[in-house]
């Protein structure tokens, strides 16, 4: 406890940590006032995400960088999915899509691009652990082909409702065995081929591993009941911005939604640890699409007033099919320099562009 | 001789050899039992696919894995090549098509990801030479790109049947001229990049070339034979079994015409002669794409009734992109382990999935 | 102006240059014999293209083959802005488009192909520097998807005017922006990575450089005004040789455009310089593709009757696509032999032969 107050004394990013029980109250009071609690929840999340960053850290100096990535990445996914499925008891499934597409996309194009780009501002060169890179984009490509293909063969026009329900189930499973399957590989058969480089850094005092995951566990509910009051107020409050349903939709959910993970991909990144920022943005974007979609359309037939199937908008598919394929491209080689991120980040911009720019249409 | 019959008596499976005269009798007194020759032709499509294994190892271990994986993938396609033009003759132009596109993608993805994962479960990893698997994957790109261009590049709703009959024609012997050329690349000029590694194995006693020459012919024959009563009867069959015609054209006939090569290339994966499985199974594929198809239309304007052309039904053009991306990705760096069989065969099972739950529909 | 003397004397190919005042004559006095003027410009361009590929090679044995590339590039695609100027004050948006998306594909398919094909027949293999076509490659495939992301995203059936003007003036400024972080990438903050190999050819007489720079400068001005007569009379020359309006624009006015670029390519590859010829043929493609179409797009603000978009006809689209694809593959491994040329080269043939055999479309 008494770490923890100090890490908080001198870091001054954290004194935001004030706004958290005010977003609370203000949401209790007034839950009309949009705007207000729009502003007020991104205030709270980003003291939460760096406290998750630090405590991620400290897991992962006893770990290695790859175990520190999936921990890290499930922690934040778990947020994810505990909002989908509030929007998942609701029926929303426009909505629990979007935000599964829109986080496949930020994690593998925005959180992988800015960390290349901010470690690439202070290292020349850096280097990764491939081998990992190529098992997470791989499982990426596998669920854009579990996605695409039914509506490629399938004529568009024929009667399908049974038909796509089915498939929907069958492929849900085959994804979440195929994730089960890689688990096994990286982190048990063949866990000496997806070792990080080791990193000893002697000097830095880590939190004591009973308080780190005591943190991780304690910041990951709070962001998660701070990221519902967001999600609440950010379509009425956008309106007020002047931006799209498919822009908040597809980018600004999925960029506060994904800020815990961020900070530590971003942090990792300063630190040359490749591995760690590979690990997080990678492994939560492959873990969105085997795991967390496909145990939604599962869930769907338990809690949703109707079954969710697997198909989605064809613009967010053709988006989750070219970020797979940048990221395979732009981590093949376990090299990366300033460049690279303004590449990704690009390919990002791209999307984000036409979203902010498309007129309003039924996604 | 004697060894043959040694052969036999030492492996059961090839006991069941004694199906192969009683396939062709049952087929010539009850031509319309059609579950039965179903059954008796799959019981006796085993034990010569596992003859001509055993034959083609001893030509291989002579001749190496490269050229041996070739002439394994010749004789299997000549079965194949002898089915289809039966089918021509007959102006079953949407057969021909079916079996050529699912032989294609049985070859690339489910006999690759078997030959991958039996191996990788025998061995912690695996290494071939990546350069034959680049040739091939390449070759079969082009193929994809031959078929899929015109229909991309020509607005649907024009008048298109003499420009579609010309340009099959032009494709078909640009397709040719290119696997012949590919074939002298990789036999003649630059030999020494594709040769596979050395294999001794003092203890295996191999048959004469002789005998195992003569037994690959006649037991090529054989298969094409038992397999002609396999198609004619799978589809009223598999009616009996509730398949849809799209699942028994690209997957169960593919499956059954390639049981001969798929023990071959398992058998070599089993005793780490990768180079001899992903031979078999990329050489293969890429013969039917860009010599057995093209061959196919040409000789439409000879034996069948109207020419055939080089258009396949979308769904197939989707598959096949889809699984040579998949076999190039999988076998970029010649190294493999169990997981990347289970990847290459969830693709498969992606479209078999899809294909088996399909509504009927017009291919 | 002695030694250009000297190499005009010993170069029969460079006699041709007495068309080049016949040409301009001809264009004054006949403006309407099409197919004069077709053959005259023509017989007109090989030479000046051979003048410049000697001025580009003087040059670049000075600077190392990355900057002589670029510089080779840029001049070239200097005479494809002027040609394209012209079309644009114009009005004349469809042979603007075709213009650019036929010179991105010459460059990366045939320019290309035929560069490893002639280094291939001369040379077992040879090996340029992977990084440089990496490079090129990537920006190629985020043209790509600029372009094809807005209409893949965005419902076809919308009213669309004003967001595709947006996001067009967007695009491009992000191309353009992209291209130049690109440049100080690769010739500036990391440029240690993209040096090719040094080329000691201590018995080959250079040109000084101020008289390479005034060749590069002279000629360049001589091939865009001869282009002009080149393009003005080409559509109506290949009417009376039979030719598609698609085949004409994509393919004939493509490569008599690139055949400066294309001459100092072959002749660096012939020359076991393949890094000249890879740097010329990607980097003149991703030049194009990030520079010159977008600032079309800028100027017709100014210069255009309307404002142009960067929407293309989606088979020239597909067309980028593959052809980015394919050079990205053929390029990754930083080897190549006589085949991977003939490859690349079949791939062009494909889209020439469709485009040939075509019917009569709406690009």
């Amino acid at each position: 406890m008494t770490l923890l107050l100090k890490e908080i004394r001198s870091n001054p990013i954290l004194w935001l940590l004030v706004f958290v029980p005010i977003v609370f109250v203000a949401a209790k009071l007034w839950p009309e006032a949009h705007t207000l609690l729009f502003v007020l929840s991104i205030l709270a999340i980003v003291p939460l995400a760096t406290l998750l960053s630090s405590a991620t850290e400290s897991v992962a100096t006893k770990t290695g960088d790859a175990v520190g990535g999936l921990l890290n990445a499930t922690l934040g996914n778990l947020t994810e999915l505990i909002i989908a499925l509030a929007a998942l008891k609701a029926g929303e499934y426009t909505l629990v899509k979007a935000s599964v597409a829109g986080a496949i996309v930020a994690n593998s194009l925005f959180m992988l691009g800015a960390s290349f780009l901010l470690g690439g501002l202070k290292y020349h060169t850096q280097e990764f652990n491939r081998h990992g890179a190529r098992l997470q984009t791989c499982l990426l490509f596998l669920a854009t082909i579990a996605i695409m293909t039914p509506s490629a063969i399938v004529d568009a026009e024929s009667p399908q409702t049974a038909f796509t329900q089915q498939l929907s189930v069958g492929l849900s499973v085959l994804l979440i065995g195929t994730y089960a399957l890689g688990l096994l590989f990286s982190l048990w058969t063949h866990r000496e081929v997806f070792a990080g480089a080791a990193h000893h850094e002697a000097g830095e005092a880590t939190w004591p591993t009973g308080l780190a995951l005591a943190v991780l566990a304690g910041v990951t509910v709070l962001v998660a009941l701070t990221s519902e009051v967001f999600v609440e107020s950010v379509q009425e409050a956008a309106k007020t911005f002047g931006m799209t349903p498919a822009f908040v939709g597809f980018i600004v959910v999925a960029l506060v939604g994904g800020a815990a993970e961020m900070a530590s991909a971003f942090a990792g990144a300063r630190k040359d640890r490749l591995d760690l920022s590979v690990g997080i943005a990678l492994g939560s974007a492959a873990q969105i699409a085997l795991f967390v979609a496909p145990v939604l359309v599962l869930l769907s037939y338990v809690i949703g007033p109707t079954p969710m199937d697997l198909r989605f908008w064809p613009g967010a598919v053709i988006m989750v099919f070219i970020a797979t394929i940048t990221a395979f491209l732009m981590t093949s080689t376990g090299r990366s320099a300033w460049f690279v991120g303004v590449f990704v980040l690009m390919v990002y911009l791209v999307f984000a562009m036409t979203l902010y720019l498309m007129p309003p249409a039924t996604l």
